[in-house]
């Protein structure tokens, strides 16, 4: 309890990256992941915006990451999925998706923003925000397709793989449930690819 | 309270019908769709099993609509989805599917269901044995695909269908959220029917 009692910005001590997180949490939860500010963060865990730079480098993503237990940033691994360019990308998304959803432990945080997101619109908000701006744009990005077409592509693409995120593991629907990973990776990569790499 | 302090089996009245649904819906979130048996509904709402019959006429698959208020039941729409055969079939599942879930009074007992299932492992199960007995198992029969690859192609084509739900309705993430319906139609019905007639 460290800190408690104490007014005005308190240093950064043993549990202020934790204050800084618990502070994240309630800033992403009503303001969605596009309102937040690492400023407005600083005020609400009481610190100086500097010591939320200090403990989070990466900014509002590093942040979000930390206030929703993610096992990981999009930032830190969709480099590898992107790597390589638009060849292969359709199976890599597909082996990279599954192998997350795959790990019991790993899709957890992401099964609860998701629950959450269909319980009440300010998580759907916050989810939509982060989605949006962490994983779907760098994927379309990374496209060789008209502006116009490319994130309604790329979300297209990504319905396809939380679909099967929803039938394989929280529907647990045979055969899919039980299917082997190349199995399924070899029906929903070719969709992926098309969507992605119409032209090719 | 028609019925309340009344002994013994009851007979029809103007609440027995609801009285059976109350069951029904207890029963189905206790044993799972699958494990649900008229006698075991008018059992448990202490009812004759004629009763049952007789207000569900069409059985376990009008309980379970009626026990989660769905607005229709796949008996009385599927057919007109799969008459045709399966050329278009995924030009007709697309449109059918948007339409439903397009209308906010239309989906939203479909995401009750949905929110229940990624909650609790007994909803799960209570719409996995739903979906799989009454939708995916109709259209898999309609197929023209080798039995062992039958039922996972139209998996991940309910896959394509329900993940396109979650962006376009539950986060709505643009521009998928407002994109209209001939043009998402236009992107996923060749990939529901390259699932559905992979030779074609």
């Amino acid at each position: 309890m460290a800190g408690v009692g104490t007014r005005g910005r308190r240093p950064g001590g043993v549990d202020t990256r934790a204050e800084i997180v618990t502070a994240a949490r309630q800033e992403f939860a009503e303001k969605g992941y596009d309102g937040v500010t690492l400023r407005g963060i600083a005020r609400v865990a009481d610190v100086d915006p500097a010591l939320v730079h200090h403990y989070f480098a990466n900014g509002k993503e590093e942040l979000f990451v930390a206030a929703m237990q993610l096992p990981f940033s999009p930032a830190e691994r969709l480099p590898d999925v992107l790597a390589g360019g638009v060849d292969g990308l359709g199976e890599r998304m597909a082996r990279f998706f599954l192998s997350v959803w795959g790990d019991p432990q790993g899709r957890e945080p992401f099964l609860a923003v998701l629950r959450a997101a269909l319980t009440n619109e300010q998580a759907a908000a916050m989810l939509r925000g982060f989605v949006a701006q962490t994983i779907l744009s760098r994927v379309a990005a990374a496209l060789d397709v008209p502006p116009e077409e490319r994130e309604l592509r790329v979300e297209v693409a990504a319905a396809q793989l939380i679909g099967v995120a929803m039938l394989r593991y929280v529907l647990r629907i045979e055969p899919l449930a039980s299917a082997n990973e190349d199995d399924v990776v070899a029906l929903v990569a070719p969709t992926l690819q098309h969507y992605l790499t119409p032209d090719l």
